[in-house]
């Protein structure tokens, strides 16, 4: 099976459903600015397992289509804000919105994408009782998400943060947008709750898997892979679960949230996060997320889309960027 | 019948329920800076158009208190993102969100209670479809809203708008948030769609004479009323109604947009404002507003609610601030 393929396969009617169902009307400048980033592309790994909870529980692509593009809608809302906040001026290797239209676009923008994906879930033609209970699993979502950035702004303020705490804004700003996206296509393909919260469950896993092993990515791949230098995150002082681990073992790092480095101090922080095993470490818990997340889908019968989420959970450990 | 006791009586079920089904919780911050626009009052008359809504359709206020809260916290969410947009620094008499907790803050803030919305319609005990038909209304006025604020944005920037524009503009703002909470209200009371539809052209057309006249209070009130000096809008050159009307008919205000102006400046700008019949011209489309809403209400029969809802309409052209 070729993972980015069968992705593909069902992300083409997810980038024909957002041009359908979040059209650039008046006032054009607005439904341009909210379209800007969903149209820049993405991997579409949430929509993409929207879809495949609903094949692997018996339903089919068209079923969930609206919930894979509201989904995909309230990840970009986020991106959207997130950039505001975290005065990040480059998305998806285009200047990010703020930059683009203005902070006030920036929001706008954001609260629009917000709004859609709610209103497009609305007409959805499934169960009402189905329908309410996915908005509710996407309100809940957001509201996540909302306290995961919250503590992820606070926590750049803070001496020191736990890996309980890290583990917390983690799962709230990244793993449960996974969890809901297989909970809501479970649920919309007609699957009983016990399994719909297994899925959750193994979206929940994988996503805070994902989360762990992009922080040891930013120190593990070359720069020409990765476009920009290695360990980026210890000169912006990111309290990664690799940084973390290395302060709680003693490791002096004194390049750590400085701003800048040498590509030569650089090197020799990394060296260090090698020595104390604070790389390794991390990779094992991703690792281990990863794992435990697949074993949720053991509820599940066999089938093409099982197999195809259960390689989506390997690619979280596996991929190069 | 005391209109602010039949409000008043209302309101302090929806400050509990504010308190209820947004309670601080982890992380505290987040959610004090959430509350802070909700608990610290208003008028409240969005949520007890919800209420009466549902009374004047023969319902009830537990019924549709969830429904309330979630309108007024949309309401406050939108004032959150408004004021850092528009670098408003006070609220309600007090620092903006934005400027006590800092924009990250306000915009998540201001997202959480977005998301809280919708959580909290999820959660009531109604028919199924009624809910998910009311989300759809609360989910596509959400998205009007932030139209209606992209275009006022715009307009900032542009050198005539037009009487149409301008309507539009209010429309999308501020009216359509009237309109749906008196169509929940209805509906989730238990109306035929008939009827919940005249109840959204009420709140609608309300809601464009409630705009309206606040910008002719803006230069009618004396000082000492409206807290602030008269005729600010002018100074600053928004394009109300009276505004466009002024244009169009000539008149020559040289303080318009210069964001500062004498005492005398100012008293001069009105007269010819007066002369112009421009504040009078506003004033009579307001009150042609309120007429024509008013006379949707006739679908309904006779009840104190009725009564009630027929007062704020009046409410909106005869209050002073």
């Amino acid at each position: 099976m070729n993972l980015i393929e069968e992705i593909k396969k069902r992300s083409i009617h997810v980038d024909k459903g957002i041009q359908e169902m979040l059209p650039i009307t008046h006032p054009e400048e607005l439904y341009k600015a909210a379209r800007y980033l969903p149209d820049a592309g993405g991997k579409r790994l949430r929509p993409a397992a929207v879809i495949l909870a609903a094949e692997a529980v018996g339903s089919d692509l068209q079923t969930v289509l609206p919930a894979a593009v509201a989904v995909e809608l309230v990840h970009n809302f986020t991106l959207m804000h997130d950039d505001i906040m975290d005065m990040d001026d480059m998305r998806r290797g285009m200047p990010a919105v703020h930059v683009k239209w203005g902070e006030p676009a920036a929001i706008l923008a954001g609260d629009t994408l917000y709004s859609k994906a709610f209103e497009i879930l609305t007409n959805m033609d499934n169960d009402p009782l189905r329908i309410v209970k996915c908005i509710e699993i996407l309100a809940k979502t957001c509201t996540k998400i909302c306290e995961g950035q919250w503590l992820d702004v606070e926590f750049e303020d803070r001496g020191t943060v736990s890996e309980k705490e890290y583990l917390e804004m983690v799962e709230k700003k990244t793993a449960v947008l996974y969890g809901a996206a297989c909970k809501i296509g479970a649920l919309l393909g007609g699957a009983p709750l016990q399994v719909a919260d297994q899925m959750y469950e193994f979206g929940r896993l994988i996503g805070i898997g994902f989360q762990i092993y992009d922080d040891v990515l930013d120190i593990v791949t070359p720069e020409e892979v990765l476009g920009k230098v290695r360990g980026s995150d210890i000169m912006e002082g990111k309290k990664t679960l690799i940084a973390i681990h290395a302060l709680n073992a003693g490791v002096k790092l004194e390049i750590f949230g400085k701003g800048k480095a040498s590509k030569a101090q650089l090197e020799d922080a990394i060296k260090k996060l090698e020595e104390s095993g604070s790389i390794e470490y991390a990779r094992s818990v991703a690792v281990s997320y990863i794992h435990e997340g697949k074993t949720k889908l053991n509820i599940l019968e066999e089938s093409p889309a099982k197999e195809i989420l259960l390689a989506i959970a390997d690619y979280m450990i596996e991929r190069s960027y």
